[in-house]
C-alpha cells in the first residue's frame, strides 16, 4: 500500500470512452489498496479550441483574462473523471487548482508555482478516496485563477506528489514510455527501461513531448521516482530517477527533432560587448527565447552571427533587433527563416568524439547540410533544414545503432 | 450616470459574432457614463452539452461533481466578453460567482443564495472597470463551486443588483420583453411596457420563461426595477416594478402556457387526513413538486383525487404513490399522462367572473377539453390535453382581445 500520483494527458481523456478507460485504470490502483490522487489536462483539442475562440475577438486577449478561459478545459475534466470513478463505485472527489492549494506567481499564463498548500487532499485521502484535481492551473495570492504554460500538468502532477511525499509520479501518455527516437516517426525506436532526471531533461527540451522538461526538473529536486508509461496498454513504461549508477563510456539516450525553430544571420555588428549587449537586451525585452549563438568566423562577429529562436517568435525577434540596429547604426539581418534542431542526448559527448563522427558522417552521406553545431557535456545538436528534418532522424537513429533490433543493454557497447 | 446591472442569456452569447454585439451594447452603457456589472450565461447549448457528457458516464452523477462541471459554461462566457471589450477598449475584469462572493447553501445544483460579500466588485467599479460575473453559480462556506438551478442568471443578476443598490437591472433576451403570450407561437402578441413583479411571478411560474420567476421575487424583495428587452434589436422593454398604481377593473396581463405538466388520476384514498398526509409526504421526500391538486367530488375524496406535476417528475411521483398504497393497503392511480397547463394572469381575476366566462366559452368553441380548473386572485389555470395546447393558446389570446391590433391601455376596457 502506497501513496501514488497518477497523470492523465489530453489524449488519454479526449472523450468519455478515454475517460471509462482511465477511471478503470485507477479503480485497479484504488482496488489494490493504493492511496491514489489523479491530475488531468483538458481534453485533446479543447485548450486549442479556447485560444482560437478568444483569438476570434482579438489578436491580443489578456492573459488574466487567458487563465479565466483556459482553466475551463481542465475543470471539466475533473468532473467527468470523478464522475466516471463513481460509476465504477470508487469514491472519489474532484479539485481545481486552487481548492488544492497550488498557489503560484500572478504571471498570467507563464505562472509559477510557490508553495502547495495542499487544501484538503490529505483529509480526502485518509478518508478513503481518489482525489482528482485539475492539471495546468494554480491561484495567486490575490485569489486569481492561473495557468502554468502549456504541457503544465505534469509540472502540477511531480508538485502535488512531492508536496504529499508520495511514492511515485506516474505519467500516463499516448505512447509506451520514453524511447530514442519519436515512435511516431522512427518505426523501430527503442523503449528505454530507464533515464536519469539530467537527460530526461535534455531530451525533453531538445523536442521530445513526452513529459515536460520542467516537471523532471522539479521531480529531480524533490528526488521525486516518475514513471512513464502507456495509458492504453499495459507497460512497464520509463523509470525516471537520480543519475543512473553504472556505466562506462558515452551512452547515447535518445535522438530528438524539434522543427519549430528559426534561424537569423546577423550581419555587421561590431565586436564590442555594449552593442552585443545591447542585442541581447533587446531580444529579452520582447520575451524572445533565443536558443543558440554561433559567431561564422571567431576572429571577427563583424562576419556574421547566427541566433535560433523559436520560429513563433521569429517576427517579434527581427523586430527588435531592427530598432536596435537602427540605434546602433550597423548592423542587419542577412537572412532568416525556418529550421529545425536535431539533438543527440547521451553521457559522455564532448569526453568521445566518437559520436560527433558519427552524426556528421551520417549527415554527410544523406546529403544533409549542416547550418550550425553546438555541444555540451551531454548533447549535441546539429541546425539543418526542415525539409529534409525527419528522413535525417531516421538516418541519425539507425546510424547510431538506436534500432530496437538491439537490445537496450547493448546500446553502450554499439555507440562506445 | 447611474449604477446598472446587465444580464445576458445564453442565445445573447451564443458565438463570437453575438459576444461582440454584446459588448458593443456594453460599451455603450459604459461611454455613456454609467457604472455597469453585466452577469452572462454559458453559451446556449453548453450546459446541455454538458449534462450529456456527464449523464454519458452515469445515469446519476453526483450533484458536487455536476456542479464542479456546469460551472465552466460561465466561466467561459465571461472570460470571452471580458476579453471582446478589451477589444473595444473598454476596460474590463471578469469574475466567477465565487470571485464575485456569491455565498450559498451546499445543496449542490439548486443552492440558494445566503449573502452577497461582492468581492472586490465596488472597487473594480470605481476604477472605472466594467466588472463581467458568471451567472448561476455561486460558493459554498466550504469552498464549494454550487450552482443556483437553471435559468439563475436572472436570480445572480438582481441579487448583485440589489447588494449594489443598483439603478436598476437590465435582462437581456432574445425577445423585445415580455408579451401577452409567447410572441414565438402568437404571431400578434403585445408587447407590454409596464408589469408589476406579482404579476410577473405568476406569469413566469405559468411558463412565461422570458424571466426567471425567483429572481422576480428577489427583486420585489429589495425593490430593485428590472428591465427585460431585447439583446438584439433596440427596444425600451418591458419595465418590472412595485404594483402598479392605477387600475379599475380586472386587467388580464397575459396568457402563458407549459406543456411540460403531467396529471395523475387518483382513486380509493379514504378521506382521512392522516392518509393524505402520507400520500404528500411521500410525494415530497421523492423531491416531485405538485402542482394542482383537485377533488373530482367536494363531498367524498374517494372518488378521485388529480394532481398535477412536472412531466420529468411522473415517473418518480408514481413510484412514491405506489408505496404509499401498499402501506395504506388502498388507492391506485387510475390515469396518468402528458397535460398542458394554459394559465390567463392578471389583476381582479376572481372578482370578475367575466374572464372567466370568456375562457370556458372560447375553450368551448375551439373543442378543447377542460380537464381541471383553478383559480386564484390573480390567475386562471386550465389543465387541457397537450395537443391542442398551442391552438386554444392562440384561441384564448385573441379572444381576450390582447392582440396587438388594440393599443396596450385598451386592454382594460375590452377585458373589464
Amino acid at each position: 500500500m502506497g501513496l501514488i500520483v497518477q497523470k492523465y494527458g489530453g489524449t488519454s481523456v479526449a472523450d468519455e470512452a478515454c475517460i471509462q478507460h482511465v477511471a478503470s485504470r485507477i479503480k485497479t490502483s484504488y482496488d489494490a489498496g493504493d492511496h491514489v490522487v489523479v491530475v488531468v489536462s483538458a481534453r485533446s483539442g479543447v485548450t486549442n479550441d479556447l485560444i482560437n475562440r478568444a483569438s476570434r475577438l482579438t489578436s491580443k486577449p489578456d492573459c488574466r483574462e487567458l487563465d479565466m478561459l483556459l482553466s475551463i478545459g481542465e475543470q471539466e475534466t475533473i468532473a467527468l473523471v470523478t464522475i466516471a470513478l463513481h460509476a465504477l463505485g470508487v469514491p472519489a472527489v474532484s479539485r481545481t487548482g486552487a481548492q488544492a492549494g497550488i498557489i503560484t506567481t500572478d504571471q498570467h499564463t507563464q505562472a509559477r508555482i510557490l508553495h502547495i498548500t495542499g487544501g484538503d487532499i490529505k483529509e480526502q485521502l485518509d478518508a478513503g478516496r481518489v482525489v482528482v484535481v485539475a492539471g495546468f492551473q494554480g491561484v495567486s495570492d490575490k485569489g486569481e485563477i492561473t495557468t502554468l504554460g502549456r504541457g503544465s500538468s505534469d509540472l502540477t502532477a511531480v508538485a502535488i506528489a512531492s508536496f504529499l511525499e508520495a511514492d511515485r509520479c506516474e505519467i500516463y501518455t499516448d505512447v509506451e514510455g520514453v524511447h530514442t527516437g519519436d515512435p511516431s516517426l522512427i518505426a523501430d525506436a527503442t523503449l528505454l527501461k530507464q533515464m536519469d532526471y539530467g537527460m530526461m531533461q535534455e531530451l525533453s527540451s531538445s523536442g521530445f513531448k513526452v513529459v515536460q522538461a520542467r516537471a523532471v526538473q522539479l521531480a529531480e529536486r524533490y528526488k521525486m521516482p516518475m514513471v512513464v508509461s502507456s495509458s492504453k496498454k499495459s507497460s512497464a513504461g520509463t523509470s525516471i530517477q537520480d543519475e543512473l549508477s553504472s556505466f562506462e563510456g558515452p551512452r547515447v539516450y535518445g535522438v530528438a527533432l524539434d522543427k519549430q525553430q528559426a534561424k537569423i544571420l546577423i550581419e555587421g555588428i561590431a565586436h564590442e560587448p555594449r552593442s552585443l549587449a545591447q542585442l541581447f537586451a533587446a531580444l529579452k525585452a520582447a520575451s524572445v527565447e533565443v536558443g543558440m549563438v554561433l559567431q561564422s568566423d571567431s576572429r571577427d562577429i563583424k562576419k556574421g552571427l547566427s541566433i535560433t529562436v523559436p520560429h513563433a517568435q521569429l517576427h517579434a525577434a527581427s523586430a527588435a533587433l531592427e530598432v536596435v540596429f537602427d540605434r546602433l547604426g550597423e548592423g542587419r539581418i542577412i537572412d532568416m527563416g525556418p529550421v529545425a534542431k536535431l539533438s543527440v542526448v547521451g553521457a559522455g559527448m564532448r569526453s568521445d568524439v566518437s559520436i560527433m563522427a558519427t552524426l556528421l558522417a551520417a549527415l554527410a552521406e544523406a546529403q544533409v547540410q549542416v547550418l550550425m553545431v553546438s555541444t555540451s557535456e551531454v548533447r549535441i545538436t546539429v541546425v539543418i533544414p526542415v525539409q529534409k528534418a525527419e528522413e535525417a532522424l531516421r538516418f541519425i537513429h539507425s546510424a547510431l545503432g538506436l534500432g530496437s533490433k538491439k537490445t537496450e543493454e547493448a546500446l553502450t557497447m554499439q555507440v562506445g
